[in-house]
């Protein structure tokens, strides 16, 4: 696949790009909203729609009236002229802060068109700021996580993504990288003149660029558990009151998403936030509750997902008898109840259980915050940095698996690894990209981004 | 009731108001997003929250750094100083333009809280700029208008209202009825003094107060029909098919409200734009279609309804025999429709009778026309301009009430009423303004206008 540098595609796309228009702020009613307009024919459209705009004041903000092809006037804005190249998206920008009504932003967004403007793509801006070079593909990919975001933590992560907390760990890791196939194919140089190659600089760089690809791929499952939630499954045999805590949790933390079956028929989930981080709570009720042949693949997937859980909520009833050992899975957080503990004979629970009643609201308290206490600590280990997203591990990975074969003592297949593990990460960085690639990426964009 | 002037407020207001902070866009997930602050305290809070800011340099927006207390980053923001007194509200104001995330904003507003900001009531931005004479109380109310506006009507009437268009005809009004004060007091002066009043010129003062009053009071019919809607009724009798034109009519117009049951439980309604005129259509099936006794108030509302509507859709089936007269009342634009023609033995229909099937479709694109044109006609006499509304109307019908009785041969009970119905109008332009006036008005208002 022909691949073609961003930098390169930047030119292309600035000399004959056209100009577009849209809405930047959220649909809707409001005090304001934001219309901006980007690209070279901004200055002739400024004079067109808003005459009183003068582009060379740039970062000037002024009073203008803003009129229809017919001249009639549309609204009094705020007017701010934004010439390139210091804007965000890198070429000329118009931001209009008009009166909040939908009706002006489509009849300021039509008097753009009018006089020449084309409605932008979704994340059209952001892309145009990435064929500029004003971002990489990394940050950009983080604006519409920090718009999309619905958890403190999410939020918190995108942000420091968009500060380019992860692109510099990228660079340093692609810095290596480069380094790696300078000393590889200066040592091919040397081949044909007869002069050794510097192995031991090769091997150095090697293991350098191999740390820090581990080190990143490590940030894989927090990062996971911040965008998608910490998965939470609540466990135990029949009649230990799994549905009775599920409904008790939900109703009391923000839902996110409301409860609806799961993906597959049986499981009932809803997403939570709990102390700031997204919880996917699952129950996993009405699983093999009975004996019933047919009942067979429900037991097998509630054990799949206590197998694959970030942490188990397991329960077992006060009348019960004795609690059984649970299964203790690498990583996976456990917590034990002894449920329905208003029906309890015994005065305490056994080491390691914690009496919980919904019933009488017993130990309720203490569970939410049990629980909240150990998601957040599964999501710490982050501190304040960005994790990596799937499509950053499949990257990386990618990378890993042509470092991991190199061998110095073979510097051509050697070379030939390095370069195929650097590009992984220039397109990464979305410093070497396919369109389809960007297509995708940034069709995930609201317009307006 | 003692009244307190508005430019005597102001001092009051601004000398010891706090500082106010709320985002002005609306909420929701978006590329940008505008928090505004506004206050005596908005240098200080700049210098805590974004130190970058330069508020001497007003209108010049810069990128700054936003920090919460701890002084962690929170965004970079476009941030825009509006030194007073040119500005919105009349006060120092800040604007920030934040990435679009509901987290952001919420952290941006957070840090001017713990800065010492209080977050903004319902319209205090607005609220402020009118006890700063930026605008006058019937331009505050277009703000919200033009923001909850649902048609273009409602839109540009709501523009043209903010732009002033209502205020100087108010003010003009005001004016008249200051010399028509002058004159009579002038006349009572000299009355001590023993020489006469100008009638002459009272009377003519009168005269253009009250002239002025009934063009004004003539607007509040097709304002109302813009702001609440064109009110109209399908009427016939039973199985003419009325419910059946009803969802047809429904079902291809956008709908500002989806069909719900009517305030009287048994008329259907639902509000439409047709060509950009908000309508209320109203079914009145199942009314009257049984002899049943209990049915009878059932009949009397239909009547009702037809009675007091702008437009009436007067249904006759095909096979139900010769056309009746429909009632004829003044000011309501009436549509013949011969309906279920598919079933017609005739050739053509009645005269001023329009031939529709909604079974084929025969005939249901031209009713759709000439009704949206109707309507349009309806509020067309307004030409571009505002439309008084109800709390207007109430203060013009007192000021006309009170020059109704005004005799210039009764000097001192004159200048009484004349100062009076001065009193109302510039109640009207929010000069002199009860608080619970204003509570009440900037209480419909959402935060952050």
């Amino acid at each position: 696949m022909e691949k073609v540098f961003s930098s390169g595609l930047s030119s292309v796309l600035s000399g004959g790009a056209d100009t577009i228009v849209a809405c930047a702020t959220p649909a809707g009613r409001g005090g304001l909203a934001v219309v901006r307009v980007s690209g070279p024919a901004t200055r002739a459209l400024a004079a067109a729609v808003c005459p009183e705009v003068v582009m060379d004041q740039g970062w000037r903000a002024r009073l203008a009236a803003i009129r229809d092809a017919d001249g009639a006037l549309i609204d009094h804005a705020v007017a701010l002229p934004l010439p390139a190249p210091r804007t965000f998206t890198g070429e000329d920008m118009l931001e209009l802060t008009v009166h909040g009504s939908p009706f002006i932003v489509a009849a300021v967004v039509d008097a753009f068109r009018a006089a020449g403007a084309r409605p932008a793509e979704p994340g059209e801006f952001t892309r145009r700021a990435l064929a500029n070079d004003k971002l990489d593909l990394v940050q950009a990919e983080a604006i519409n996580e920090l718009a999309s975001a619905e958890t403190a933590a999410q939020a918190r992560m995108a942000q420091a993504q968009l500060d380019g907390a992860l692109s510099r760990r990228f660079n340093e890791l692609k810095e290596e990288l480069v380094e790696l196939l300078a000393v590889l194919e200066g040592g091919l140089d040397f081949v044909a003149q007869e002069v050794a190659l510097d192995e031991d600089a090769a091997r150095a760089r090697r293991e350098g660029a191999w740390e820090r690809l581990q080190a990143l791929l490590a940030t894989a499952a927090p990062g996971r558990r911040i965008r998608d939630g910490v998965r939470v499954v609540i466990a135990g045999p029949p009649n230990s009151g799994k549905s009775t805590l599920f409904n008790a949790l939900a109703s009391e933390e923000r839902a996110i998403v409301s409860p609806h079956p799961g993906t597959t028929r049986d499981l009932v989930e809803v997403v939570l936030e709990m102390g700031g981080v997204p919880v996917v709570l699952q129950d996993t009720a009405g699983i093999g509750d009975t004996d019933d042949p047919v009942e067979r693949e429900g037991v097998r997937r509630a054990r799949g997902a206590t197998a694959t859980a970030d942490a188990v909520v397991w329960l077992w009833p006060a009348d019960g008898g004795r609690a059984p050992d649970v299964p203790e899975v690498t990583g996976q957080v456990a917590l034990r109840l002894r449920s329905k503990w208003d029906l309890a004979a015994a005065r305490a629970p056994e080491d390691g259980w914690m009496p919980v009643s919904c019933h009488s609201g017993e130990g309720l308290e203490l569970v939410r915050r049990t629980l909240a206490e150990a998601v957040a600590e599964d999501v710490a280990d982050l501190g304040g940095n960005a994790a990596i997203a799937e499509r950053h591990r499949t990257a990386l990975e990618r990378a890993a698996a042509e470092l991991e074969g190199l061998r110095v003592d073979e510097p051509e297949l050697a070379a030939e690894a390095a370069r195929n593990a650097l590009d992984a990460v220039r397109e990464l960085l979305g410093e070497v990209a396919a369109e389809d690639v960007l297509d995708r990426i940034f069709g995930r964009f609201c317009i307006g981004k």
